[in-house]
């Protein structure tokens, strides 16, 4: 297996779950800044054309982190970072979901239609009217994840999984980027420290955020 | 096992699901319009509000279509609609995830927020100023979509999935409420067709669909 990661959160998201698992796998990185991830050979493997991707050993490339994950645990399930049963598996799915579309999705689209358009608008459609609607939608999210989270400090109940990571990789890369956690959200800053404190979390960042003091 | 439905896209999606594996389950209608998964008894079991949710023998609710198809997958095998091997699982997961984040969930917001915004604006946060962004972005999804479209007539070469399914009920629905689909993407149209035929999709219909012309 091959993966292709990138000085960015979701390939940093699977940097952490690999080192959750202490899995080592062979990686090449992909110059997301230089537009390698649009280069025509790249496009041709992922149509999405981003990273990360996992190339298995029949040749496939696997896109979408949380496809990544699953496929992963499958081949190494321990510890579980999805679950160790059906009904374990089912509810972090669930949680994985809710976090992508309340919270990371709102927050990446801010991002991409925000202070990084210059660079993306030459890549996809961006909605730069949309920016503060996308803040909004993040901050309901995160009010809303507040209020349910835990005393374990895990957002699915007394396990660790996909869902802290997807969480985490992306307020993380947003913290540093200035958009602070709202100080009103107890729960949640809680959250971020007890998961901060995990040895996976600083040994996950890339090289260049030494350079550049941006967590991906 | 309690399966949560409405007269919705996404419980139907689940409803077709269910056919095309010729699974039964004990089923209770949700009165979305009269805001019964907005009720305190229904958020306190779904805090996400929303419909479908599957409430499984320990009592756990379930929601999240992509996270009930799993579960159900893991229990009742056959025929895959997600896959037989871990890479089937993966290209299905893969592209699961891209139907979402490029089609439907944008088509989803523009209804929220265009449409239906006097009844969402009271459930969530809603962004009325970007439904002509949100309607671009599913375009771009569609055209990008169309050209990726294998002559198999299915998403993933050569298997019906749970991405059909996930894109045809949110289509489908977009199509009786007068979006029709851009008449240059051919490729788009034959697969519409195609799933169209099948004969799980008829017989997924809410009986409502009757009554309002609406396919959910």
């Amino acid at each position: 297996m091959l993966l292709f990661d990138a000085a960015r959160p979701n390939p940093r998201a699977v940097r952490i779950f690999l080192l959750e698992k202490a899995i080592t796998l062979p990686m090449q990185d992909i110059d997301v800044d230089g537009g390698e991830n649009r280069q025509p050979e790249f496009v041709a493997c992922n149509p999405a054309g981003q990273v990360p991707v996992l190339e298995v050993d029949d040749g496939t490339w696997l896109a979408e982190s949380g496809a990544i994950f699953q496929y992963l645990e499958e081949l190494y399930p321990e510890p579980p970072l999805i679950g160790a049963t059906a009904e374990e598996r089912a509810v972090t799915r669930m949680w994985q979901r809710r976090i992508e579309r309340r919270i990371t999705e709102p927050l990446y689209a801010a991002f991409h239609y925000g202070p990084a358009v210059d660079m993306y608008k030459n890549r996809m459609v961006v909605l730069p009217e949309s920016v503060a609607g996308f803040k909004a939608l993040m901050h309901d999210g995160l009010v809303w994840l507040n209020d349910l989270l835990p005393a374990t400090n895990t957002i699915v109940p007394g396990r660790f999984t996909v869902a802290d990571i997807t969480l985490f990789a992306a307020l993380d890369f947003g913290v540093s980027i200035g958009w602070s956690l709202p100080a009103e959200l107890m729960h949640l800053k809680q959250w971020f420290e007890a998961t901060a404190a995990r040895p996976a979390i600083a040994a996950s960042l890339h090289p260049k955020s030494t350079q550049t003091g941006v967590h991906y």
